[in-house]
């Protein structure tokens, strides 16, 4: 190996020492710290992101790549990918100064207060001076890159990179009536009991229970951890030590279930990661799309199919007997898949969730390129619920205050959970093709070849194959929606006798 | 405030931040790791320390340091004293090369290796060479040094600046003639009952009887947690969040209940610091021994007593009716207290525990000067501890292998556990002119008044005043032994009749 590549894996690796630092006190503070942690906290993270930002955007850094990029651009090697992957988050991280940086993490602060004050008055006047600001930073975000076709898509890069904003909207444009006349459909179907979910089951074992499904999934517990936070997610200290948290709400008790499931497929990724990335930028899942199609993937074309619950069932009803009194396999399978247009993306069904996410992109390109301002967001986002879900949310608080990406200036993200679902129907063909008698291992609670397929085939990769390319590699096609619908018309035929 | 100043106090903020986020890497370590993630740790804290350190001997700082002591050295103010301590520890950092101390890290982590493998195997021979090579750095380290009256002053004056060898073994020498006549008073005299103690108790009524002490005590959960780890330490995130771990041993049940007393009063110290030192080098107790004082005095002095158990021995008693049927507060008092000289120095009781420290101090004061070598050690450490405490341990593991300290190059760190006994002693002939009634509020389960007098005599100035100027300060007089053999022949007279 050259000295060059040595020095420069050197330094990204102390850059990752202090991401995976970062990482570790932000889940702290999520799951463990008490109260008066907080200040200090904060100002401890910030000093661990400005060094690991200084760190990373040193000359030193661009005159190594610069010189790499001559020697070894080979993308098919490891070295080679990371190289390209760290040239490009360097020119990325150049681009932005130190201040700017720094102005918006302040804005972002101040914006997530004011987003928890507004939502809890459900009152977006107390939240839309703060989004404002963050629009206004996020335009001048845009204007430190070179003129893109559409100043949405240098934000959706830092996501999706290689996915330009036109594209989405096609990918989005295809599906979106299907979504619509699908929903259509159901609501004039007969429909489907579900009162017994809203029964009251105790938490503890329902936590166990999610436990038992994940460890069948193969979420290796020496290597991994769940615990209680607010909201659940799921976080990467090493390849050897990835995290999830989990709640447990009295009013939907069996979602812990679901977000056991759909953490742990966050984690599997991680986990799979080719070990020899560890301390460099291909240590991570490739993209939030990619990622979301496995999250997706354990959560729903796994979690909430018949023969997953042929197999589970069983001792789901032997663990809740009383709750579960009469339910059938098929009843219980029919009631999660349950479709109803609601106010509130996170819990949204299978057929509903894309249009909330629909509905956002189209408001964050609007705000970016000026065409709608922040001030008739609360008009314009209730009637795009009219159109796409034929409801209309009562009050901000469960319109459009609910989610809190915006109140830290994230602007770009959502549509990866889109893509997220449509990615994993792709994925999901493909894997039936190759793993002929996969439902029956389902029915049978065994996951391995499932999992080792998602390890070979995506997994180990990390970060070295963008995402596009990746999906293309594995299905012969680039994103599109058809696997998604096919999978949905057929799921819910069944469901609602369409 | 000059801008050099600022600017010192923006490196130095910064060189906290990365120290507190060691700490909460180093907690997490012990209290949640999974086993996976121990060599990215092991990476992540070596990175993190490496840019502490290198941040905090910058020739910036050294220019500063110089600079400003000539503006400010007045050592009553506080920046004065922040100033004074910043140059010492810089100038401390500064004789030590980087590689040396990358060098002691690695034999660190092999030593503690070795110990763990010889220790369970009960093999001092296998420790051995990595012990000759931990002693053979601490001599190099000491070379880097000015020379001193003994070589061991500068180990002793990393962890108790400003106090001498010969000192501590003057004091050591005044008090050791009397320990041991206590304890073969003790010996001859009528031995207690406390047979009851080694029943079987929950451990989850253990582990909440202790937090309910500790919150008596002043713990606030807002600004602290109680966690179960290998060993009970305390450590500190900020002035607002400081944690304590403990742990249940089943051959020693209520240890807990007195390892929670312990931890909670190093603890309130940190959290009794003046908040305006956070992110500054005044922002944690001045030294080991002040610390440990701290955490004996509500073990001991406080948590010992027998007016504590007047108040909390009635409940006790009803958490657990069968293991304390017929047992007086009296009787309780007596067994919490007994006094037998046994192997192991965390078990010891307040009449043999300082011997297990001059043991250790002698022989680690005779290791540096090179007068024994480490291959005697198991027979030195054994004639001492016949010499002393009249018993010999069966074997190395309980023997001089009980102790982890020396494994990772720790020297120099034994003696302050013994100075924090003779210190708080000290303390609390003083704390009991200044609060006539203190028994009879302990005996109420009142406590505040005294932690309120720790705080204002002693927390709030964090490292600002020198372990023993602390102690001229408040009490008058150096640190001597005089009021702990006082407190000693009192407490014992009265439990053996002497």
């Amino acid at each position: 190996m050259s000295e060059k590549l040595i020095r420069l894996k050197e330094i990204l690796g102390e850059v990752s020492d202090l991401n995976r630092a970062i990482s570790v006190l932000g889940w702290d503070q999520q799951v463990n710290m008490p109260p008066g942690g907080a200040e200090a906290r904060g100002q401890q993270l910030a000093t661990l992101g400005k060094i690991a930002q200084e760190k990373f955007t040193a000359d030193e850094v661009g005159i190594l790549l610069e010189d790499l990029m001559k020697e070894f651009f080979d993308p098919e090697t490891d070295d080679g990918a990371m190289i390209r992957v760290a040239a490009r988050t360097y020119d990325k991280a150049k681009r932005v100064p130190p201040e700017f940086v720094a102005e918006q993490a302040v804005a972002a602060t101040q914006g997530v207060e004011a987003w928890v004050a507004a939502k809890h008055k459900s009152d977006f006047s107390i939240f839309r001076p703060y989004l404002e600001k963050n629009v206004e930073l996020v335009k001048k975000y845009v204007s430190f890159f070179p003129p893109a076709a559409h100043p949405y898509d240098v934000l959706l890069d830092d996501f999706e990179p290689g996915l330009p904003t036109a594209e989405v909207l096609e990918i989005f444009g295809n599906l979106r009536p299907k979504q619509v006349a699908l929903i259509k459909a159901i609501s004039e179907a007969k429909q489907v009991k579900s009162d017994f979910l809203k029964k009251s089951f105790n938490e503890k074992k329902v936590w166990d229970f999610g436990e038992k499904i994940i460890t069948k999934f193969g979420y290796d517990f020496k290597r991994g951890r769940q615990d209680k936070a607010p909201h659940p997610f799921e976080t990467t200290f090493s390849v050897d030590d990835v995290r999830i948290t989990n709640r447990f709400e009295k009013n939907a008790p069996l979602a812990t279930l679901f977000s056991a499931m759909h953490e742990c497929g966050h984690a599997l990724y991680e986990l799979g990661v080719n070990p020899a990335y560890e301390r460099t930028p291909l240590a991570s899942g490739t993209s939030l799309a990619i990622h979301e199609s496995q999250s997706r993937m354990w959560e729903n074309l796994v979690g909430r199919s018949l023969p997953f619950w042929e197999h589970f069932y069983p001792d789901l009803k032997k663990t809740f007997p009383s709750q579960l009194d009469g339910v059938s396999a098929k009843t219980f399978y029919k009631a999660i898949n349950q479709v109803e247009p609601s106010f509130i993306r996170v819990n949204a069904d299978e057929a509903t969730y894309n249009l909330h996410i629909m509905l956002r992109l189209e408001i964050e390109i609007s705000m970016v390129d000026g065409s709608i301002e922040v001030k008739d967001l609360p008009e314009i986002w209730n009637a795009k619920m009219r159109d796409y879900l034929g409801v209309t949310p009562p009050n901000d608080a469960q319109g459009v205050l609910q989610d809190i990406h915006w109140s830290y200036g994230s602007i770009g993200y959502f549509s990866t959970y889109a893509l997220g679902n449509i990615v994993s129907a792709q994925l999901w063909e493909k894997i039936n093709k190759d793993i002929k008698n996969l439902d029956e291992q389902t029915r049978k609670g065994e996951f391995a070849e499932l999992r080792e397929w998602l390890r070979v085939n995506i997994h180990q990769y990390g970060h070295k194959y963008d995402p596009r390319d990746l999906v293309r590699k594995i299905t012969g096609h680039d994103i599109d929606s058809a696997a998604y619908v096919r999978y949905l018309m057929k799921k819910y035929t069944d469901i609602y006798g369409l």
